[in-house]
């Protein structure tokens, strides 16, 4: 942030009256222009037999990578909306939301990752705009060495693993930054 | 949004290419500027010997009313740092975070409120900056008709009843906005 969005005067970094914090500050209108971290919410659409369906990505970060439906919550809606929008508009798929699944804190880019079990309604699905490819996965058939991030890969490791125990647990992890290659 | 943050030119409403809706968007460099819903995180601090801290709000919104310890997740934390954090920076007091308990989506408002089950470590609290007191509740104490928000009435309510029962259990609630007067 370089200039204020409500007057555009240039802002400077300091400590407000009042903040214990340096923030980004209107030189001229005084406006405190707050920083916050951001929701991204997605799904992990299960079709009847099993299969989880995945997108393979048409965007950076990681194009070419798979990943489950997933994106930037929007003004206006709920966490749930937000994840059947997701999976509506990478996969074309339609979706019961049900419980959340994975959350994840990921404060080194100040994000916070969730992801609902999802009953995916139909198999009428396709490529949305920022999708190159989607298909559904047995287990087995997960390319988990082309996976697009790891909360991804974490969440599908821990489904599948409680699947088989009979029961799914909500659970909060705290990923901390990758290690350099 | 009236100015660009990263060049100061004005900015106008319109649709980016391959987005399908409407954002802020530069006149001059073309950046996007998103708007995104914002994280409230606080804590439900219980003492040992069952009462619960409350904190009456010394800044607007709902100046004079009670409130749970919280306020907007910072960059660069975790929800249970950012649950920690405002419960020491309103109370100066010290918690233990323990299960997530209540979350809600407030879509009218593009907020989503977390609040956390907490162990509070000791009782020498104060009231901060943004609090006008600090103290502990008995359930058949809580100033019902005096409380700042629905979110935490909401909760504090569930609470008493399910801990009776002895399980806590999460919760996923979609608000509406208020009726009004």
């Amino acid at each position: 942030m370089k200039f204020c969005s409500e007057c555009g005067a240039p802002t400077e970094l300091r400590q407000p009256q009042g903040d214990n914090r340096i923030r980004h500050v209107c030189s001229a209108c005084s406006t405190v222009h707050y920083q916050n971290p951001k929701l991204v919410v997605g799904a992990i659409p299960e079709w009847e037999d099993g299969r989880i369906l995945l997108c393979l990505r048409a965007i950076e970060p990681r194009y070419g990578y798979w990943t489950l439906p997933a994106g930037f919550m929007e003004n206006g809606e709920t966490v749930a909306e937000a994840a059947a929008r997701e999976t509506l508009e990478e996969a074309n798929a339609r979706v019961e939301i049900n419980e959340l699944y994975s959350f994840y804190n990921l404060a080194f880019t100040s994000h916070v990752h969730l992801l609902f079990r999802a009953r995916l309604l139909d198999i009428d699905f396709s490529p949305g705009e920022e999708s190159l490819e989607v298909r559904l996965f047995a287990e087995h058939e997960i390319p988990w060495e082309d996976m697009a991030f790891r909360t991804v890969r974490h969440t599908l490791q821990r489904y599948f693993a409680e699947r088989k125990q009979g029961k799914f647990s909500f659970s909060i992890i705290d990923f901390l930054p990758p290690e350099p290659h």
